[in-house]
């Protein structure tokens, strides 16, 4: 028996934490950037973009663009969850508009309730650097609107591609690359002409809103 | 401008080749195997199943199992490109059906004519084995059916993805992976079943016509 222990022990420390052979519920870093594309079925919507995120903070930078209803449009929105205030932001124009937030910050991570669904390497474990080990997980939305598959490096626990059905616009389909620890703090300063924004009346913008 | 020559050769043979940089029409390995998920984007056919892949003897060993219509099904086609042979094979009735194949073998490619979109990391560089180096392409069927957008590892050259434009079913998406390279060459010769099957008249099967 204590033989059987020693062996087992030995191969558990050869090849790694034993633990972590069954995929985790796992969160991302706390601070990263990133680019995302964005497609639903309907094709009611495409747009490519990138993102910084701070979860220390609760901040997140997001920048769009893309084709809403066959309509090219740009999007530039600065989430300060803390502050609850959202600024949508014209770089253009020099214009901002200030929203009151809405929702929490949801840390990017594999929710608790979600399950296990598959884990499989993109590419190939068959040559170094030809693959990415990914674990894909599936659940249903907390308040039964739908449901999502999400995906997340084994190393790492960075996003890879989400899947989410909606009643309203069938399957929206994201994808994560270029992804890069840290983050240029300045980022999440609003720019000097969103300095005299009034905080708009009106409905509080939902994280998800600028989808819709 | 000696000077110059000699810096530059010397920094090319540090980071690797310099003709590497610009991502090449690259041919995957000659043989792996690998699993898929093809769904489309009307939800007509869904389908997870696995491959073989022999660009040698051009052989291609697939077996799915899905939705089509939303009645289950499970198919396992063996492809002898050079015997214009195809095989649906039924493990479970013991029964084969042997068609013709029209088609000729496609290697597992980059198109010639398609063009270079984007290289991206899956996951992310910050890491070793944190993410995945690949490259995407797209172009237009050659009989103007339809676009495509492909994806392949830069190391290795495994396919990762395929998003194809038809006009029966808009947008096909494909997602390999698990690829390891070798094959059983075992799975390329027909069960023994499959012996007595006779050539069935009709039209030639067409290696895409699985999907229609």
């Amino acid at each position: 028996m204590q033989a059987t222990y020693w062996i087992t022990l030995a191969m558990c420390l050869a090849v790694g934490f034993c633990s972590a052979q069954k995929p985790q519920h796992c969160r991302s870093p706390p601070l990263y950037t990133g680019g995302m594309t964005v497609g639903t079925q309907n094709e009611q919507l495409w747009a490519v973009g990138g993102y910084a995120y701070d979860a220390i903070t609760q901040r997140i930078h997001l920048g769009e663009v893309g084709t809403y209803n066959n309509k090219s449009f740009t999007y530039d929105a600065l989430m300060l969850f803390q502050e609850e205030v959202l600024y949508e932001i014209n770089h253009h124009d020099k214009t901002c508009v200030k929203k009151a937030l809405k929702s929490d910050f949801h840390p990017m991570e594999v929710p608790k309730a979600a399950s296990f669904l598959s884990q499989v390497v993109l590419g190939t474990s068959s040559g170094p650097g030809q693959g990415l080990l990914v674990n894909s997980w599936r659940g249903d939305m907390p308040d039964k609107s739908g449901n999502y598959m999400l995906s997340f490096t084994e190393f790492g626990c960075l996003p890879v591609s989400a899947l989410v059905k909606t009643k309203n616009m069938g399957w929206m389909s994201v994808s994560y690359f270029n992804n890069m620890l840290g983050v240029d703090p300045n980022v999440f300063i609003p720019p000097p002409f969103c300095k005299d924004a009034k905080l708009e009346d009106g409905e509080k913008a939902d994280f998800f809103s600028i989808f819709h």
